[in-house]
Protein backbone atom coordinates (compact mmCIF):
# COMPACT_ATOMS: atom_id res chain seq x y z
CA UNK A 1 0.00 0.00 0.00
CA UNK A 2 1.13 3.91 -0.37
CA UNK A 3 -0.21 5.02 3.19
CA UNK A 4 -0.81 8.97 3.89
CA UNK A 5 0.39 10.03 7.57
CA UNK A 6 0.20 13.39 8.93
CA UNK A 7 1.99 13.99 11.76
CA UNK A 8 2.51 16.55 14.64
CA UNK A 9 1.40 20.15 15.99
CA UNK A 10 0.69 22.75 13.07
CA UNK A 11 0.72 26.10 14.62
CA UNK A 12 -1.56 29.19 13.61
CA UNK A 13 0.08 32.60 14.11
CA UNK A 14 -0.98 35.86 15.93
CA UNK A 15 1.64 38.07 14.61
CA UNK A 16 4.83 37.23 13.02
CA UNK A 17 5.87 35.52 16.28
CA UNK A 18 3.17 34.15 18.17
CA UNK A 19 1.29 31.36 17.74
CA UNK A 20 -1.07 29.16 18.60
CA UNK A 21 -0.12 25.25 19.05
CA UNK A 22 -0.20 22.30 21.15
CA UNK A 23 3.13 20.05 22.59
CA UNK A 24 1.93 17.08 19.86
CA UNK A 25 5.65 15.28 20.12
CA UNK A 26 5.07 13.65 16.17
CA UNK A 27 6.07 10.28 17.91
CA UNK A 28 2.77 8.47 16.77
CA UNK A 29 3.07 9.72 13.37
CA UNK A 30 6.53 9.35 12.97
CA UNK A 31 6.28 5.71 14.30
CA UNK A 32 3.44 4.73 12.25
CA UNK A 33 5.27 5.73 9.34
CA UNK A 34 8.16 3.53 10.60
CA UNK A 35 5.91 0.65 11.13
CA UNK A 36 4.26 0.96 7.89
CA UNK A 37 7.51 0.96 5.65
CA UNK A 38 8.99 -1.81 8.13
CA UNK A 39 5.97 -3.74 6.66
CA UNK A 40 6.62 -3.36 3.18
CA UNK A 41 4.48 -0.32 2.71
CA UNK A 42 5.31 3.04 0.61
CA UNK A 43 4.75 6.27 3.36
CA UNK A 44 4.15 10.03 2.31
CA UNK A 45 4.61 11.67 5.84
CA UNK A 46 2.89 15.01 5.97
CA UNK A 47 4.59 17.16 9.60
CA UNK A 48 4.23 20.16 11.47
CA UNK A 49 7.13 21.13 12.60
CA UNK A 50 9.16 18.59 15.26
CA UNK A 51 12.61 17.92 16.31
CA UNK A 52 11.90 13.88 15.32
CA UNK A 53 14.34 12.41 12.54
CA UNK A 54 11.72 10.85 9.62
CA UNK A 55 12.73 7.03 9.53
CA UNK A 56 14.79 5.85 6.26
CA UNK A 57 12.66 5.38 3.37
CA UNK A 58 9.79 7.66 4.16
CA UNK A 59 8.79 10.82 1.77
CA UNK A 60 8.83 13.95 4.26
CA UNK A 61 6.42 16.98 3.53
CA UNK A 62 7.41 19.80 5.88
CA UNK A 63 4.25 21.89 6.71
CA UNK A 64 3.71 24.73 9.91
CA UNK A 65 0.16 25.90 9.73
CA UNK A 66 -3.23 23.92 8.99
CA UNK A 67 -3.87 25.25 5.43
CA UNK A 68 -0.34 23.97 4.33
CA UNK A 69 -1.06 20.94 6.01
CA UNK A 70 -4.49 20.28 4.01
CA UNK A 71 -2.56 21.95 0.76
CA UNK A 72 -0.14 19.38 0.85
CA UNK A 73 -2.73 16.53 1.77
CA UNK A 74 -4.89 17.18 -0.79
CA UNK A 75 -1.88 16.56 -3.44
CA UNK A 76 -0.60 13.22 -2.13
CA UNK A 77 -4.42 11.88 -0.92
CA UNK A 78 -5.43 10.56 -4.86
CA UNK A 79 -2.07 8.59 -5.27
CA UNK A 80 -3.00 6.70 -1.68
CA UNK A 81 -4.41 4.03 -0.29
CA UNK A 82 -5.23 4.88 2.73
CA UNK A 83 -4.75 7.59 5.47
CA UNK A 84 -3.63 7.88 8.83
CA UNK A 85 -4.67 10.99 10.25
CA UNK A 86 -2.26 11.35 13.62
CA UNK A 87 -1.83 15.21 13.53
CA UNK A 88 -2.53 17.40 16.23
CA UNK A 89 -3.92 20.27 14.03
CA UNK A 90 -4.52 23.66 15.84
CA UNK A 91 -7.95 23.89 15.19
CA UNK A 92 -8.23 27.44 15.63
CA UNK A 93 -6.44 30.39 13.69
CA UNK A 94 -6.57 33.69 14.31
CA UNK A 95 -9.58 35.85 12.31
CA UNK A 96 -6.78 38.54 11.63
CA UNK A 97 -3.19 37.94 11.79
CA UNK A 98 -1.17 41.27 12.13
CA UNK A 99 2.37 41.48 10.47
CA UNK A 100 5.36 42.20 12.89
CA UNK A 101 4.93 41.69 16.56
CA UNK A 102 2.22 43.45 18.35
CA UNK A 103 3.67 45.63 20.53
CA UNK A 104 2.57 45.49 24.58
CA UNK A 105 0.71 48.67 25.19
CA UNK A 106 -0.21 46.87 29.18
CA UNK A 107 -3.86 46.84 27.99
CA UNK A 108 -5.93 43.55 27.37
CA UNK A 109 -6.18 42.59 23.75
CA UNK A 110 -9.17 40.35 22.47
CA UNK A 111 -8.29 37.67 19.66
CA UNK A 112 -10.98 36.23 17.66
CA UNK A 113 -10.39 32.47 16.80
CA UNK A 114 -12.07 30.71 14.03
CA UNK A 115 -11.80 27.23 13.03
CA UNK A 116 -9.01 26.16 10.72
CA UNK A 117 -10.26 23.72 8.16
CA UNK A 118 -10.75 20.26 9.14
CA UNK A 119 -8.30 18.11 7.33
CA UNK A 120 -9.02 14.64 8.05
CA UNK A 121 -12.84 15.29 7.34
CA UNK A 122 -12.37 16.95 4.12
CA UNK A 123 -9.78 13.81 2.66
CA UNK A 124 -12.67 12.51 4.30
CA UNK A 125 -15.16 13.59 2.15
CA UNK A 126 -12.78 13.03 -1.13
CA UNK A 127 -12.29 9.33 -0.38
CA UNK A 128 -13.84 7.22 -2.32
CA UNK A 129 -12.52 3.85 -2.13
CA UNK A 130 -9.48 4.78 -0.26
CA UNK A 131 -9.90 3.88 4.10
CA UNK A 132 -9.42 7.02 6.69
CA UNK A 133 -8.18 6.31 9.97
CA UNK A 134 -8.35 9.05 12.30
CA UNK A 135 -7.46 9.99 15.99
CA UNK A 136 -9.26 11.51 18.74
CA UNK A 137 -8.01 13.19 22.03
CA UNK A 138 -10.88 13.51 24.15
CA UNK A 139 -11.07 14.81 27.56
CA UNK A 140 -14.34 14.80 28.19
CA UNK A 141 -17.57 11.61 26.72
CA UNK A 142 -14.05 10.77 25.11
CA UNK A 143 -15.59 7.41 23.69
CA UNK A 144 -19.29 9.58 22.55
CA UNK A 145 -16.97 12.21 21.31
CA UNK A 146 -14.76 9.52 18.89
CA UNK A 147 -17.84 7.64 17.71
CA UNK A 148 -19.26 11.08 16.77
CA UNK A 149 -15.77 12.33 15.03
CA UNK A 150 -15.77 8.99 13.27
CA UNK A 151 -18.94 9.98 11.26
CA UNK A 152 -18.16 13.55 10.98
CA UNK A 153 -14.81 12.61 9.33
CA UNK A 154 -15.89 9.48 7.08
CA UNK A 155 -13.50 7.64 8.68
CA UNK A 156 -13.40 3.56 8.54
CA UNK A 157 -12.08 3.52 12.27
CA UNK A 158 -10.64 5.87 14.82
CA UNK A 159 -7.87 5.68 17.35
CA UNK A 160 -8.84 7.24 20.96
CA UNK A 161 -5.94 7.98 22.81
CA UNK A 162 -5.57 10.28 26.14
CA UNK A 163 -4.35 14.12 26.93
CA UNK A 164 -1.81 12.23 28.45
CA UNK A 165 -0.52 11.08 25.46
CA UNK A 166 0.50 14.01 23.99
CA UNK A 167 4.62 14.40 23.94
CA UNK A 168 4.83 11.26 25.92
CA UNK A 169 6.88 8.45 24.32
CA UNK A 170 3.92 6.02 25.48
CA UNK A 171 0.49 5.44 24.45
CA UNK A 172 -2.90 3.14 25.12
CA UNK A 173 -5.50 3.46 22.60
CA UNK A 174 -8.82 2.55 21.99
CA UNK A 175 -9.89 1.37 17.74
CA UNK A 176 -13.29 1.57 17.19
CA UNK A 177 -14.72 1.14 13.95
CA UNK A 178 -17.95 1.86 11.76
CA UNK A 179 -19.81 -1.09 14.47
CA UNK A 180 -19.35 1.67 16.71
CA UNK A 181 -17.18 -0.91 19.51
CA UNK A 182 -14.10 -0.87 20.81
CA UNK A 183 -12.26 -3.57 18.70
CA UNK A 184 -9.11 -3.37 19.52
CA UNK A 185 -7.16 -1.87 22.62
CA UNK A 186 -2.90 -1.48 22.74
CA UNK A 187 -0.79 0.10 24.79
CA UNK A 188 3.00 0.64 25.55
CA UNK A 189 5.58 2.28 23.75
CA UNK A 190 4.12 3.91 20.71
CA UNK A 191 6.74 1.98 18.50
CA UNK A 192 5.17 -1.30 19.29
CA UNK A 193 1.72 0.55 19.70
CA UNK A 194 2.57 1.61 16.36
CA UNK A 195 3.24 -2.05 14.79
CA UNK A 196 -0.14 -2.88 16.17
CA UNK A 197 -2.12 -0.14 14.45
CA UNK A 198 -0.50 -1.10 11.18
CA UNK A 199 -1.18 -4.61 11.50
CA UNK A 200 -4.88 -3.55 12.04
CA UNK A 201 -5.05 -1.40 9.30
CA UNK A 202 -3.63 -4.61 6.97
CA UNK A 203 -6.42 -7.12 8.05
CA UNK A 204 -8.99 -4.88 8.36
CA UNK A 205 -8.54 -2.18 5.98
CA UNK A 206 -6.57 -2.99 3.43
CA UNK A 207 -7.95 -4.37 0.05
CA UNK A 208 -11.26 -2.65 0.65
CA UNK B 1 31.10 35.05 38.38
CA UNK B 2 28.16 33.20 38.74
CA UNK B 3 25.29 33.95 35.83
CA UNK B 4 21.68 33.45 35.19
CA UNK B 5 20.59 32.95 31.94
CA UNK B 6 17.16 32.21 30.87
CA UNK B 7 16.72 30.65 27.65
CA UNK B 8 13.83 29.65 25.54
CA UNK B 9 10.14 29.64 24.88
CA UNK B 10 7.64 30.22 27.65
CA UNK B 11 3.74 28.62 26.78
CA UNK B 12 0.57 29.95 28.37
CA UNK B 13 -2.37 27.63 28.00
CA UNK B 14 -5.87 28.18 26.97
CA UNK B 15 -7.06 24.28 28.07
CA UNK B 16 -4.81 21.93 28.68
CA UNK B 17 -3.88 21.01 25.07
CA UNK B 18 -3.67 24.32 23.32
CA UNK B 19 -1.15 26.63 24.09
CA UNK B 20 0.22 30.32 22.70
CA UNK B 21 4.02 30.31 22.41
CA UNK B 22 6.43 31.23 20.02
CA UNK B 23 9.32 29.47 17.99
CA UNK B 24 12.38 29.95 20.18
CA UNK B 25 15.01 27.44 20.03
CA UNK B 26 16.43 28.14 22.93
CA UNK B 27 20.40 28.42 20.72
CA UNK B 28 21.25 31.75 22.25
CA UNK B 29 20.79 31.47 25.63
CA UNK B 30 22.15 27.75 25.55
CA UNK B 31 25.49 29.18 23.62
CA UNK B 32 25.77 32.00 25.74
CA UNK B 33 25.40 29.01 29.03
CA UNK B 34 28.26 27.19 27.18
CA UNK B 35 30.29 30.48 26.83
CA UNK B 36 30.46 31.10 30.09
CA UNK B 37 31.20 27.91 31.49
CA UNK B 38 34.28 27.59 28.72
CA UNK B 39 35.29 30.99 30.13
CA UNK B 40 35.36 29.86 33.82
CA UNK B 41 32.10 30.78 35.16
CA UNK B 42 28.71 29.43 36.72
CA UNK B 43 25.83 28.88 35.24
CA UNK B 44 22.32 28.79 36.26
CA UNK B 45 20.03 28.15 33.32
CA UNK B 46 15.96 28.64 33.38
CA UNK B 47 14.96 26.96 30.12
CA UNK B 48 11.52 26.83 28.54
CA UNK B 49 10.47 23.79 26.52
CA UNK B 50 13.04 23.18 23.98
CA UNK B 51 15.05 20.27 22.45
CA UNK B 52 18.33 20.92 22.92
CA UNK B 53 20.88 19.70 25.42
CA UNK B 54 22.43 22.24 28.08
CA UNK B 55 26.39 22.69 28.14
CA UNK B 56 28.14 19.94 30.30
CA UNK B 57 28.64 21.80 34.41
CA UNK B 58 25.15 23.77 33.90
CA UNK B 59 22.52 23.78 36.20
CA UNK B 60 19.69 23.85 33.98
CA UNK B 61 15.71 24.47 36.18
CA UNK B 62 13.45 23.28 33.04
CA UNK B 63 10.34 25.67 33.43
CA UNK B 64 7.38 25.82 31.05
CA UNK B 65 4.55 28.93 31.61
CA UNK B 66 5.84 32.50 32.31
CA UNK B 67 4.84 32.39 36.15
CA UNK B 68 6.59 29.01 36.45
CA UNK B 69 9.64 31.10 34.82
CA UNK B 70 9.78 34.23 37.21
CA UNK B 71 9.91 32.17 40.36
CA UNK B 72 12.73 30.24 39.33
CA UNK B 73 15.01 33.17 38.44
CA UNK B 74 13.34 35.12 41.99
CA UNK B 75 14.78 32.28 43.64
CA UNK B 76 18.34 31.99 41.79
CA UNK B 77 18.81 36.03 41.41
CA UNK B 78 19.94 36.78 44.72
CA UNK B 79 22.89 34.02 44.27
CA UNK B 80 24.06 35.98 40.77
CA UNK B 81 26.41 38.29 39.80
CA UNK B 82 24.03 39.47 36.90
CA UNK B 83 21.41 37.75 34.75
CA UNK B 84 21.26 37.51 30.81
CA UNK B 85 17.87 37.83 29.68
CA UNK B 86 17.20 35.60 26.26
CA UNK B 87 14.31 33.69 26.67
CA UNK B 88 11.27 34.49 24.68
CA UNK B 89 8.69 34.67 27.44
CA UNK B 90 5.16 34.55 26.26
CA UNK B 91 4.19 37.83 26.81
CA UNK B 92 -0.10 37.21 27.02
CA UNK B 93 -1.81 34.57 28.67
CA UNK B 94 -5.08 33.56 28.57
CA UNK B 95 -7.09 35.59 31.18
CA UNK B 96 -9.45 32.32 31.76
CA UNK B 97 -7.62 28.98 31.25
CA UNK B 98 -10.01 26.04 30.60
CA UNK B 99 -9.67 22.84 32.07
CA UNK B 100 -9.58 19.96 29.89
CA UNK B 101 -10.12 20.28 25.57
CA UNK B 102 -12.13 23.15 24.48
CA UNK B 103 -14.31 21.40 22.41
CA UNK B 104 -15.35 22.58 18.29
CA UNK B 105 -18.69 23.95 17.97
CA UNK B 106 -18.48 25.47 14.35
CA UNK B 107 -18.27 28.56 16.40
CA UNK B 108 -15.78 31.34 16.60
CA UNK B 109 -14.23 31.80 19.98
CA UNK B 110 -13.05 35.26 21.76
CA UNK B 111 -10.34 35.02 23.94
CA UNK B 112 -9.00 37.51 26.32
CA UNK B 113 -4.99 37.99 26.68
CA UNK B 114 -3.95 39.68 29.26
CA UNK B 115 0.03 40.32 30.03
CA UNK B 116 2.07 37.82 31.62
CA UNK B 117 4.76 39.23 34.04
CA UNK B 118 7.61 40.73 32.61
CA UNK B 119 10.24 38.54 34.31
CA UNK B 120 13.45 40.39 33.06
CA UNK B 121 11.77 44.09 34.21
CA UNK B 122 10.99 42.46 37.64
CA UNK B 123 14.33 41.08 38.04
CA UNK B 124 15.84 44.30 36.90
CA UNK B 125 13.86 46.14 39.87
CA UNK B 126 15.38 43.39 42.13
CA UNK B 127 19.21 43.68 41.20
CA UNK B 128 20.96 46.09 43.86
CA UNK B 129 24.25 45.76 42.14
CA UNK B 130 23.75 42.96 40.17
CA UNK B 131 23.78 43.60 36.58
CA UNK B 132 20.90 42.90 34.10
CA UNK B 133 21.72 42.16 30.36
CA UNK B 134 18.37 42.20 27.72
CA UNK B 135 17.71 40.92 24.66
CA UNK B 136 15.47 42.57 22.77
CA UNK B 137 13.26 41.62 19.19
CA UNK B 138 11.21 44.34 17.56
CA UNK B 139 9.85 44.42 14.15
CA UNK B 140 9.70 48.43 13.89
CA UNK B 141 11.42 51.33 15.23
CA UNK B 142 13.90 48.53 16.67
CA UNK B 143 16.61 50.41 18.47
CA UNK B 144 14.27 53.09 20.06
CA UNK B 145 12.25 50.14 21.51
CA UNK B 146 15.32 48.57 22.50
CA UNK B 147 16.52 52.02 24.67
CA UNK B 148 13.16 52.15 25.63
CA UNK B 149 13.20 48.68 26.77
CA UNK B 150 16.64 49.41 28.55
CA UNK B 151 15.13 52.06 30.83
CA UNK B 152 11.78 50.19 31.58
CA UNK B 153 13.77 46.90 32.61
CA UNK B 154 16.68 48.55 34.47
CA UNK B 155 19.09 46.54 32.09
CA UNK B 156 22.71 47.96 31.62
CA UNK B 157 22.66 47.07 28.35
CA UNK B 158 20.24 45.43 25.88
CA UNK B 159 21.07 42.93 23.16
CA UNK B 160 19.04 44.59 19.80
CA UNK B 161 18.78 40.85 17.73
CA UNK B 162 16.07 40.35 14.71
CA UNK B 163 12.90 38.41 14.32
CA UNK B 164 15.00 35.80 11.66
CA UNK B 165 16.79 35.28 14.33
CA UNK B 166 14.02 33.10 15.65
CA UNK B 167 14.56 29.50 15.58
CA UNK B 168 17.97 30.44 13.49
CA UNK B 169 21.45 28.99 14.01
CA UNK B 170 23.00 32.92 13.03
CA UNK B 171 22.07 35.66 14.58
CA UNK B 172 23.03 39.47 14.02
CA UNK B 173 22.89 41.47 17.21
CA UNK B 174 23.51 45.26 18.42
CA UNK B 175 24.36 45.81 21.85
CA UNK B 176 23.10 49.28 23.14
CA UNK B 177 24.15 50.38 26.62
CA UNK B 178 23.13 53.33 29.25
CA UNK B 179 25.03 55.76 26.44
CA UNK B 180 22.00 54.66 24.39
CA UNK B 181 24.62 53.74 22.12
CA UNK B 182 24.92 51.06 20.04
CA UNK B 183 28.88 50.41 21.64
CA UNK B 184 29.25 47.15 19.96
CA UNK B 185 27.87 44.64 16.69
CA UNK B 186 28.41 41.03 16.56
CA UNK B 187 26.88 38.87 13.53
CA UNK B 188 27.34 35.04 12.73
CA UNK B 189 26.60 31.42 14.33
CA UNK B 190 24.99 32.30 17.57
CA UNK B 191 28.16 29.83 19.39
CA UNK B 192 30.63 32.86 17.98
CA UNK B 193 28.27 35.43 18.88
CA UNK B 194 27.94 34.15 22.59
CA UNK B 195 31.67 34.21 23.15
CA UNK B 196 31.31 37.88 21.63
CA UNK B 197 28.85 39.05 24.47
CA UNK B 198 30.54 36.92 27.14
CA UNK B 199 33.65 38.52 26.48
CA UNK B 200 31.73 41.93 26.56
CA UNK B 201 29.98 41.33 29.70
CA UNK B 202 33.44 40.53 31.34
CA UNK B 203 34.97 43.96 30.35
CA UNK B 204 31.73 46.26 30.65
CA UNK B 205 29.70 44.96 33.70
CA UNK B 206 31.55 42.82 35.99
CA UNK B 207 33.05 43.69 39.02
CA UNK B 208 30.79 46.81 39.42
Amino acid sequence: MRILITAGPTREYLDDVRYLSNASSGQMGYALARSAIAAGHEVALVSGPVTIAPPAGCELYQVETTDEMFAQCEKLFPNCDGVIGTAAVCDYRIKTRKPGKIAKTGEAITLELIETIDVLAELGSQKGNRWVMGFALESQDARFNAVRKLYSKKCDAIVLNSVSAIGSSENFVEVIDQSQEIVATYSGEKTQVADSLIEWIQQHLAGR
